[in-house]
């Protein structure tokens, strides 16, 4: 499976709007986690059905539903027939591949991007897709997996610290959205560390075998992490925007903020880009340096001894006459000689600054 | 035949308007096929003429025209005399190298672009040239060769299967341009696939012949690829615009959503010419990373044995007076002194790393 | 001569206006050729002077004076004064060197740009510059020397073959322009079919001499239709902007399929120049991969035989006390000592697959 | 800790607003310095707490408040409460990896920024980040550490040198901008005169041990410089645009000098970088022209000694019956060989220009 | 120094607006030329003072006062306060590292450029800051040393020659401007002309020595230019949008003229930095070419003579029982072996493509 696309095979030519989840199955039932609160009240619930949610919705309270698990088109249809959501946004939302993206219909504003994981073990990431339907008095959240990630979200409205509780479903999803945005810039804070590691190692005489594969590898990763976030930018910029208010103004600074951190986030990801070029080709640099170097042994050694072995060759002749065996000193002279090449031979190379 | 453009000597020097069919004829004779539906009637019918479609045609109803064959000029100008379009609209749509492109005039909207087809055999994208004609009441296809492409939507029209039969000419286009461009997807997969495959062959120690071959094979592909797609971006984006009315509002939403296929396409493309980049850069490294550990075995080699052979050579020497030959135990010495060269550069050689 | 810039010394530091002839003299004496026509009418004559000329300007009718010769300061000045055409436009009509532009005065239209010609003796371009003067009634073109270009065009004239008699003087411009890109068009194909020519050789083992000489000219080639063919696309966008309505409504589609042409020029030119430098590329990993080729070849025979010739040279020293050499079956011994090396290098080289 | 990211993990999944320091602690206690001052009046004290200045915040004198360390929370949370700041703007002051960014509020306008540091020691750049909120009457400039960068702009005002003691609050924070982008330009100067030192060297015959390090080194502090000062460009279109008013017309010219020394700052980075993509070229092409070098000596030098090496082992073999061993001038028709094999080879080389 | 910076230590931490002349004094004293004109009148004097020039200034006619010397503060400072120009303008004239821009005050037009000299000994570019201040009826202009580059004009002016003298200041700010870059475009031709010159030198068997060097020169040059003429560009566009009135409409058409010849020049420093690039690639495919090409006779050189070399080792030995020895035609089976090793090897090369 090509890891820049899903296998769409599921989908194409079938009707538009059809509920078919293109993604791997993650989860074998879906849950529904439900938290309704205003300053005054809170009320925590897991409901077995979406119907049971709707009691609920009120125009001073905030609802958050959490539905964790894409895989059954009943919930998802369901879904759609109680919130009045578009059979062609609830395909986006299936489809774990949808380009992060922003919605805003009449009703309802849809955010769809990726929850982004680094796996320890494969030393890659990997990416969850998670939709947020935001209207005036609910905020609905859709994952493919039941995760920790907003625990801490959900401590701080049940123990009605900070503004949460005060706030509307806006903030909600600023709150989600800040966090998910942290993590981006955890994680390239990760691989950031990795890549610079290498770069020490590509300095070092005798490289590690399989770096120029690491290096390959987080070219890679940084590429899965600008496709993901870079699209987070053009929603930021269209929340910002504002258009069809269903930020309220008073609120609409923490989500300059957020925007702050998403231009930071594709910043550092642009410099890791060319700090990677860069060690691409510095790595390539490196070998041609030390091949340099072994070849200049290979040749100083290969100089010395060839033209010593090629007269002790000659004085290893069988001619009947060979004069210089005879002398007395012949043998004596046979190592002056020698010296003497050698002599030459090292000033020679010594000039050219070979070793 | 260059790839990147058609055989344009035909038409170089010809009155503009000239209906000269720039491409390869793919079929033997002009088919014709109809589709006349609203929400409670349904024809279809294989007119052998273009006239015979003329009565279909009704402002309650659906025609959908397909044309098979783009070489008879006799059709195209018949085409053109009972539609009023214009012999420039006329020739772009013979022109199969006509770059995809949305023109809008008073009466009709008419898109060009490209079906893509990947032939396993060869290795290669074709591309087949489509125009779609769109007018209120009916829309007109036009494609150079037969094929099943369209089917599934033929189907689901024949039985009365979701929304195509409520709908308008709008909503038929919307679901061939769907069908195209998830078949854009389909393609980038296949490709994305392969390129991934000869990511994993490069990193192994000997590299299969004619892998750069092959990556340069990816490259020309998706080369292919872009100059087809992006310019379906350009549609799309004035498609959305929809100045002059043709799509009505409604049906909005689904031409959006194309849209994002559409920019996912072209990011994919995007990602996938950055790896192809980075293989072959790699590539590179590696064949220099292989030479380079060849020539350090050589080194080591001759390094070893060249001073070796040069102390057997002196031995060998025929001199009358060479002492050493007549020592009693000359020959271990001769050994032991093998041994001591032997031994010293095995400590140089390990102290620089070398093996 | 800078191929990219022409030689500018006689033209710095003159006077503003100053007309003087920046090129090569390429026509011995200016030729000036009328065409005067309508629907009905139809003139053609070569007056010997520009004066001769002014009788046939009538509204209702067309004419068309092509000039051929920009060396006679005189003429392209009577040109100046007839028609009322600033001094400053006259000199970049005789710049050929001039950027391809449109300039809209209250009077005029004057577009300036290059007729290109593929040399295949010398395989280069060479550009030729072209100035149309274009008002309601007539159409005024410059060019360097006589070239029967045009004459498809002045034979559809004669023949009153197609719209051209029945248009006015804006519909032949488009003609003329028509011309000129198809023209484009030819050459790139005819430089794709070379580029992609080369492309073959990269991958045949032995590159024919010159391939990279080959590659760079193609090279710069794209570069000098580049630099020729982009400000056309500006041209052509000011011209369907059409601001200042020398071209009829009506006609304004055909400079629009005209646009379409450039656009699809100069893309082409984009993906050639992107193919180019993967073979530029390619090219260099190959020689690596050869020299890594013959390298294997040279350190599997060396190291094969480095140690063998050692063992011959040991049995060759003349020690007075030497056993091996006195063993009845020393000789045998020897052979099967170098077989045994022989096979323990073909295992270990075997092993690290270098052959 | 990844240097082009702060270490993030205190402010992950915190509330936002919450006044945590992300960065180094670079000072044991906070420190406020206060000038206030008109024409005519100057008052220069060190309160104990914030408290303190605000009884000297007239509307007709200007205040300068100066804060030294940010790890003092509480300091931070009084000055939000005097100044109306909200939390998540004080955030953002004390994360130290903050992008440089203006914030315009209806009250006061925030601009952050960095402070470069060049240090010799380690020849790496480190940032200091500095805040400036500005109102009417008042700036305020928060730092991580106290420095004595801004202390010839206090020496002015003390000494009622030049303007600022006549203009207000927007001029005061000019000219402490002033300061820091003249900084920026002195570090690129420095760093200028690095990289075009190196540049000398990479065509010395013998290129310094740890160039290539060098060269990188020079790229990640480009890329630090320019991480770091290409917002500020964006900081001053911002101002320069003054929707808010908080700089007087009469003072925007200074903030139009600015920036023009930060799009001198800009295009000067850019051009270094250009110049270190070169270098590496340069570098690498280099190394493979000085492995040539060696290699032809290796080939010449083996190419001389092989064959005449060969013809010495013939005549040293022990063959009952080799006629040239017997003949009388037979050492010396061998000695006429080699001669002749030399000067041919000799001759061979010559032609092929290998030495 | 840094060349693509000055040196800004003098300016750093002094007051905004200081007249301190940052560069290099080229002249001794200050000298200051008037030109006084009208159609009818001409005066010409070479006045001491600037308060000299003053009663010339009237409304019908054109004065041009050049100051040639940027180093006397007290002059600059008196031309500020004749003048009514800020200091701050007044600085960046001083400063000959201003980036070329235009400001357009309430009073005034001021162009900052640069003058550009090919220096043929060093073979480098040097550049010489000029502004241009321009007002209805005068032109001043400062200039950093006393140069006749633009004496023609003042012949021309003197001689009454052509349109300078009937026309008013901003045709005489055109006149200038259109030398200065007329100049560029002759310095890109010089530059262009060496360029084209290394090319042929790439092709070569033998390249000179420093050829790289060259290129890299060239490429700094190309820098040097692009940084100094690409600001012209914005100059230029904002001089035809005309705001402020400064140039006269009728006048207007030979700035956009001036506008055509930027663009030229862009672009051909453009195509130039692609064929610089172009050149170091290949340079580097070069040098790979010639060592694959002198590996080559180094393998087969040894390759052929190694295995003989052993063979005539192999009897050289001295076992007692060596019976090839003793055959009758021993030696010439010994050549035969050879001679079948020698084809053997001939024909597997020769297979190979090697030589
Ligand atoms: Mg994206
Ligand atoms: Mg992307
Ligand atoms: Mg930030
Ligand atoms: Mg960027
Ligand atoms: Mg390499
Ligand atoms: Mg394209
Ligand atoms: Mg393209
Ligand atoms: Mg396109
Ligand atoms: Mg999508
Ligand atoms: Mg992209
Ligand atoms: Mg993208
Ligand atoms: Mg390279
Ligand atoms: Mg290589
Ligand atoms: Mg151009
Ligand atoms: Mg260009
Ligand atoms: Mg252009
Ligand atoms: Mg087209
Ligand atoms: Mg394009
Ligand atoms: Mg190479
Ligand atoms: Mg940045
Ligand atoms: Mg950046
Ligand atoms: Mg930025
Ligand atoms: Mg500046
Ligand atoms: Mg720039
Ligand atoms: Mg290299
Ligand atoms: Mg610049
Ligand atoms: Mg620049
Ligand atoms: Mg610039
Ligand atoms: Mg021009
Ligand atoms: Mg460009
Ligand atoms: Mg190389």
């Amino acid at each position: 499976m090509a890891r820049f696309l899903n296998d769409r095979k599921a989908a194409s030519g079938q009707m538009p709007g059809s509920l078919i989840h293109l993604g791997t199955k993650k989860l074998e039932k879906v849950r529904i986690r439900l938290l309704n609160y205003s300053i005054d009240d809170f009320v925590e619930t897991e409901p077995d059905e979406l119907d049971d949610c709707m009691p609920y919705i009120e125009k001073d309270k905030v609802s958050w539903i959490n539905i964790d698990g894409l895989h059954d088109a009943g919930v998802i249809q369901k879904l759609g027939d109680l919130f009045e959501i578009h059979g062609l946004l609830l395909e986006d939302m299936l489809n774990t591949d949808q380009r992060p993206k922003v919605t805003e219909t009449e009703k309802l504003m849809i955010v769809i991007l990726k929850l982004l994981e680094y796996d320890e073990k494969t030393d890659r990431l990997s990416s969850e897709q998670i939709s947020l339907i935001l209207d005036d008095s609910y905020l609905i959240t859709l994952q493919e997996k039941v995760g920790d990630y907003f625990d801490p979200i959900r401590d701080r409205i049940r123990k009605s610290k900070g503004r949460l509780r005060r706030k509307g479903a806006d903030y909600l999803t600023y709150a989600l959205l800040d966090t998910i945005v942290d993590n981006y810039l955890l994680i390239i804070e990760t691989l950031g560390n990795m890549i610079e590691k290498t770069e020490a190692q590509i300095f070092t005489p005798n490289q590690p075998k399989g770096l120029m594969q690491k290096i390959y590898k987080h070219k890679t990763e940084i590429n899965f992490l600008r496709k993901n976030v870079r699209p987070v930018k053009e929603i930021l910029h269209r929340l910002i925007e504002n258009e069809s208010g269903f930020i309220a103004d008073e609120n609409m600074k923490y989500f300059q903020d957020l925007n702050d951190l998403v231009m930071q986030a594709t910043e550092s990801i642009e410099i890791y880009q060319m700090m990677l070029n860069d060690q691409m080709n510095i790595y390539h640099a490196n070998l041609d340096s030390k091949a340099n170097e072994i070849m200049k042994v290979l040749t100083v050694f290969s100089a010395f001894f060839i033209p010593l072995t090629f007269v002790a060759g000659v004085y290893g002749m069988n001619f009947d006459n060979l004069p210089e065996l005879h002398f007395k000193y012949g043998y004596l002279y046979f190592w002056i000689i020698l010296i003497v090449i050698t002599l030459g031979l090292l000033i020679y190379f010594r000039k050219r600054k070979w070793f």
